[in-house]
């Protein structure tokens, strides 16, 4: 009898799950369904409450849809049956993080914090805690906390710890109702299996916590709020499982939801970045997986603790088990290319791709692939959204250099593409810088599949091939995979990601080799890329920070000022 | 009897007269004549010989058609009599130069050398004399040439000698043909008086000339090139003659072609930024003249002979009888502005001006007017056709700054506006260190008419007043004001260019009036825009031209490079 597990991958806007063959790898079915209520940024659903800014918030009861209707409906496609199904494993956005109560429900979905919108769940991209997020890095620095370097010296705004201080300054009855705070992705499998058990990853990348020291201290967190001194043990829990390792099995009521066995293995949580590594064949280190997409997440292994400058983070057992997990990123990446299409293509290119029936990204893309490094005389800052590794400085903003009246917009779009292979091999120096060695590059995400020449000029910036992902869905596939580690070889599955990665995961035949010539040109772009990368972004001209300055202040003397218009 | 003057306006693809009541300087008729073979750049008319690289040829055939047409078009408009036109005055662009024969007949009209490249006019935007403007600048430099001060440090490729050297090193049967070197506005002036009176305004910006000590030594000539010791006495003359003295009187066989009497007073030639100083009321120094068009020339007076960074000259009597004559400028302005209108703006904007019946550049204009300094968060060096004052610099590129993925298309271009404006600050903040003092702004030209915004950003950024002159065409405009002077009021026309300038020209009643408080913020604005022109035009970072010179490089060897197409 063939075995199967299911993965599915809890993203921003909708969840995506996939049944997958456990003995080869084979995709058989996909389901998605987007999230009725969506990121919450606005107002409440069902209320008139107004959300402050930076808010974004999804509703729990949304994820619970996603179990209920996806996993019927893979079933139901592939003619797959219950008991050939034997794991469902999954991963989610993190920090996306909720207060529940004793039982695990959720307080939003409790009628008397309903209206609280700090009941409910903030996702990764609720970014209300940056005050919170300053003064504990302030004080972190101040108090010499050793495991800030673990950060790349700064701990992010979307992470747990802001994220729940803000609620005890901003709603300290909710914080005080909370039984406890957890990261959605151990929650679903709270629901899944009725067992609490806290996954490596997101405890070692968004809370802090290290195999080897567990938590910040207790004196540390008093320094931040006295009220704050027992908040590991009041409302989080110190008992961290690896991955891969098996949570528990599906209730009886979730199978019934799901259509699924009770007792099907469910594997502790995960988080999709993390878990999209094994599922591009990468369980050792040296080839670095980079997720490409709006943004860029830079995923390495490695076996020692290494401080890389501005790395997001380094968790033990945080991505294979038995190895340093390294994470670092790019803020601005295909999201780049979307605001150029959208604001700065004349309609003259709208037209001729609306002609030939191509995009304007494929037109765009074929008119400046026919060019050689250098050739446009451009030259970018990728910071159109700040610079997350190796800065990590949302204030930094784009930078073109080199326009002239002969400038085109595919020459544009080719330095934007070219700034963000410039920004990921900073990257890669930092690490290697630091003893964490790259030597080939496998990509997946959304771009690998639909820009080429994007790939080929990463492979002829970087000096390093790149290989891609087989499946287009990295994130709900390993996931999968996952599950079938949780099953256990004795149930037909396998006893670790390692085998599990030999028999599922594939890549694409494509390689993108450098090219030798071109490979040299960008040397010396790229050295002029470094001087105005430290330049801007380390202090010698903080021009971006005070022009993004001015314009707060602008904003908020709008009516003190003037309109030029007269 | 009323009496009217004829100014005549020798544009780059065009001629432009118009006819002025001498009294009050009412504009009653205009007439415009397109050169037949506009600007030869590629290949010579009537042939099959194609032109070397930046090369900018006109037929001066065309010139003698402009007077042909235009004057008697004039008269026939206006029902002026001949005998009521007083005086006939021509401006050029230059320098504009060309070879002529013993009788005044330009090498390129006789058969012999009709198919010679160099034995024709070589117009303003010729630029194939950079190699020897180079040279000329080193030499002159390593001579410690003391006029060199007097031209901001550097001699154009543009002007007379690196043209005439150029001929003589590519062309030297042309060299050694031509009986003399001459502007074109001197030819004019030739052709409808039948004398030879070169005049200051050109001799002095272009040709090195200056009243109280002349050309450069013949030292200096034959340092650069034994042929070249001569030159002076050999292909120009020493004879200058100040701007509105009367040449002489028109010849017979132009009162036929024109249809005006013999004998009508003809003024010295002048050029075209220069007379528009008059003709928008400035005769008197404190006040600049800006001419805004494709680019922008900053004209002012001062009563000493001072040295300021980066202006393309200071000549005695250059402008205005009396004054020395300041001449700055920056080469791109609404060529900018055109530039991204072509290329950067998507077609949600050129649907909506479409459909609301504007223009792209004034809906552009209504978003970016509606917007506070500082508001958009961007700040741009305007050099995106180089840098002409202060830094004197082709290889300077264009720079943006503070880009986010909320930057708009008006964003953009309000940006690019008031890039330009700070350039124009950074001219007058020159002028102003070296002791010649700006204390208003008379604009004039296209762009003053289109486009109040910009109007409103120069005078908050600058901190001034800006005036518009009244004329739309102030070239041809401030000839027929020569042309009332070099008539003499005996004749009906006047003994200075004070009192014409007193009695014909006019400003528009609006003014700019700078707001306090936009101004403080431009003023921290410009304090960024300072930093960041000394940091990539000062040498701190040549990335520019490292980045021009790549691409020229990769141009050049494209064969070796493998397109990114794969």
């Amino acid at each position: 009898m063939a075995k199967y597990t299911i993965g599915i991958d809890f993203g921003t806007e909708s969840g995506r799950a996939v049944l997958v063959d456990v003995a080869d790898g084979r995709e058989v079915a996909t389901a998605v369904h987007p999230y009725r209520d969506g990121v919450i940024d606005e107002v409440l659903p069902e209320s008139d409450i107004r959300l402050p800014p930076d808010f974004a918030l999804q509703n729990p009861a949304d994820y619970i849809d996603v179990l209920r209707v996806t996993i019927p409906e893979l079933l139901r496609e592939s003619g797959v049956k219950p008991e050939e199904v034997i794991g469902v494993g999954t991963d989610f956005t993190a920090c996306t993080m909720l207060p529940i109560d004793e039982a695990g429900t959720p307080l939003c979905l409790k009628p008397e914090w309903r209206r609280n919108p700090y009941a409910w769940v903030k996702i990764w991209k609720h970014h209300a805690a940056q005050p919170e997020a300053n003064r504990l890095n302030a004080i972190a620095r101040e108090r010499g906390e050793k495991w800030l370097a673990r950060y790349g010296g700064k701990i992010s705004s979307e992470w747990l710890f802001p994220k729940i201080w803000e609620t005890l300054n901003k709603a300290p009855e909710v914080y005080y109702a909370a039984h406890r705070y957890i990261e959605a992705a151990d929650w679903i499998v709270l629901q899944l299996t009725g067992q609490e058990r806290r996954n490596s990853c997101t405890a070692g990348y968004k809370a802090i916590w290290s195999k080897r020291e567990g938590y910040p201290s207790d004196d540390f967190f008093a320094a931040l709020d006295p009220r704050l001194r027992h908040v590991v043990d009041e409302k989080l829990s110190r008992q961290i499982y690896p991955l891969g390792q098996r949570a528990g099995g599906l209730t009886r009521e979730m199978a019934e939801l799901t259509g699924l066995l009770p007792g099907t293995a469910v594997p502790v949580g995960n988080v999709d970045a993390h878990v999209s590594v094994p599922a591009v064949t990468v369980v050792e280190p040296g080839r670095m997986v980079i997720i490409m997409g709006t943004s860029n997440c830079h995923m390495l292994l490695g076996t020692e603790e290494k401080m890389v400058e501005g790395m997001c983070g380094v968790v033990e057992d945080g991505i294979i088990p038995g190895y340093f997990g390294f994470e670092a990123g790019q803020s601005c990446v295909g999201d780049h290319f979307a605001w150029f299409v959208e604001h700065c293509v004349p309609a003259a290119y709208e037209e001729e791709a609306r002609r030939r029936g191509i995009t304007v990204h494929q037109l765009l893309e074929e008119k400046a692939a026919r060019q050689r490094p250098g050739e446009h005389g451009l030259l970018a800052l990728d910071w159109w959204n700040g610079n997350r590794s190796i800065l990590v400085d949302v204030d930094l903003t784009g930078m073109l250099v080199g326009a002239t009246l002969a400038t085109k917009p595919e020459d544009i779009y080719r330095a934007l593409i070219e700034a963000t292979a410039y920004g990921t091999r900073v990257i890669i120096e930092a690490f290697e810088t630091s003893g964490v060695g790259v030597n080939e590059i496998v990509a997946c995400g959304g771009l690998p599949e639909r820009n080429r020449l994007l790939m080929q000029i990463y492979a002829d910036v970087t000096g390093r091939e790149i290989r891609v992902g087989a499946t287009p869905q990295a994130g709900a596939f390993g996931s999968a995979m996952f599950a079938a580690v949780a099953a256990g070889k004795a149930a037909g599955g396998y006893d670790s990601i390692f085998e599990a990665a030999q028999r599922m995961a594939r890549l694409k035949e494509v390689v993108y080799r450098p090219d030798p010539i071109r490979h040299e040109i960008y040397d010396r772009l790229y050295a002029e890329y470094r001087i105005l990368h430290d330049y801007f972004g380390r202090g010698a001209n903080d021009v971006m920070k005070r022009l993004k300055a001015l314009q707060k202040e602008v904003l908020a003397g709008r009516e003190r000022i003037p309109p030029s218009a007269t």
